[in-house]
């Protein structure tokens, strides 16, 4: 059998996505700091289900233990969220993934990263037009973070983190920049969310392409593909071998009546 | 009488650099966690002097209230500090300073940043030969942090801290990557500290050019003009009016005899 992927956050909104997808496709060890319910284990054992805070280094330390690699989802997820809360789940929990993903000879991380850590390139005198299929402006995650909010400084710490893990300990880092995750249709009538709209199936793909790929440390983007992006996922498609199937543009909404 | 500049660190080795040289030339109000004994003081009043940790919200707050400007020193400063300290000292520190700042109406936060945000890029097969006058190759503050250690990311934070501060609170930041600062000449036999040498007295010009000029968010690295720069200085030239009067080269060192 083979060693297990750890995937942190396992009961969120992200965590769901990935394993209701390919819960049979690899072995995995589940950890959330709530008890997760079966039926959002599809099928993982609970002998294989740790439940932990990844503030906890020593419970963090011992879920990494004999896995291949980790999917770090896990953290404050909101883009509100006080900066107390962020420094400790988020930046010192990041911390916390990478340090004992090391320390136990893991070979690679992937790490939910948020376009919320360069939200601020979204400034005034480009939307809503950067938002539309002929506006040329693209981030490539070449760019430094210019954050939305703490969140955002939060992630792009942590992609920091994982550059220096990479360049000193040679482990496999992958940040994904997530997009606006939502199942089956992308939000109406609202153009940023239908640029960054990812749907559940690209995300399930994109996180196995991140399993799967050889890479040393790589910044992408994680949407579909979507006419109106201003995320490239050029980078995404060649290095990783992601092949995204939806794209908002295939949902076309009819005006609702005004409650 | 101008309203202070807050130097924080000031008891420090980079701030010592600065308040030497320019204690005259401005007001200033100086914050360290130890008593500034008055040799230290270079002519400012014990009662501008505040004893206080970065990391006490409420101090900090009270000593940035009136201050037209803050420059950011203090933190942990050691390479090799255990990330606790960096986490609380120069993580959450740099955000309690930040957020004062804004909180109280001040128009400018200069933050020493460091050479070891960037330290990775110096790769087995680019030294020694990128810290020679021949070699091209060049950071100019625009690349994404290659932290040399975990203090490099405490410091890659603290820049992407700025960057939301002025994004979002209009906030004007200066980050210095500041190199090698020693005080009369550059290290001797050690090519990557004269490659980023920081003169004392380019150090000290080189913030007041900071607290000086007119910008919104710069990157900038602190060096002397070394021939042997692999720090692109030309940003801190146009945008601070940088003009550094020093350059490692001017230094030769005779073979001294082996001990």
């Amino acid at each position: 059998m083979d060693e297990p992927v750890l995937l942190t956050g396992a009961g969120g909104r992200v965590g769901q996505a990935i394993l209701s997808r390919l819960a049979d496709a690899d072995e995995w060890r589940l950890l959330d700091r709530e008890p997760i319910p079966e039926e959002r284990r599809h099928g993982v054992p609970e002998s294989e289900t740790v439940v932990a805070d990844v503030t906890d280094r020593e419970a963090v330390a011992d879920a990494v233990r004999g896995c291949r690699a980790v999917i770090h989802l896990a953290g404050d997820p909101r883009p509100n969220a006080p900066w107390d809360s962020l420094l400790a789940n988020n930046i010192d929990g990041t911390q916390t993934v990478f340090r004992a993903a090391v320390d136990a000879g893991v070979e690679k991380v992937v790490f939910a990263s948020s376009n919320h850590a360069v939200g601020a390139y979204e400034e005034d005198d480009r939307t809503p037009e950067m938002y539309r299929k002929d506006d040329e402006f693209r981030l490539d995650g070449t760019e430094l973070p210019r954050p939305s909010n703490l969140y955002g400084v939060s992630k792009a710490s942590g992609e920091t983190l994982g550059r220096f893990y990479h360049d000193h300990h040679d482990l496999s880092v992958a940040c994904v920049r997530i997009g606006n995750l939502t199942e089956s249709h992308p939000p109406k009538e609202y153009e940023r969310g239908q640029a960054m709209w990812l749907s559940h199936r690209d995300c399930a793909h994109l996180f196995d392409r991140c399993l799967v790929a050889d890479y040393g440390y790589e910044i992408v983007y994680g949407i579909s593909d979507n006419d109106r992006k201003y995320y490239s996922i050029t980078r995404a498609k060649e290095v990783l071998g992601y092949e995204p199937v939806d794209n908002s543009a295939e949902f076309t909404f009819e005006a609702e009546p005004k409650e």
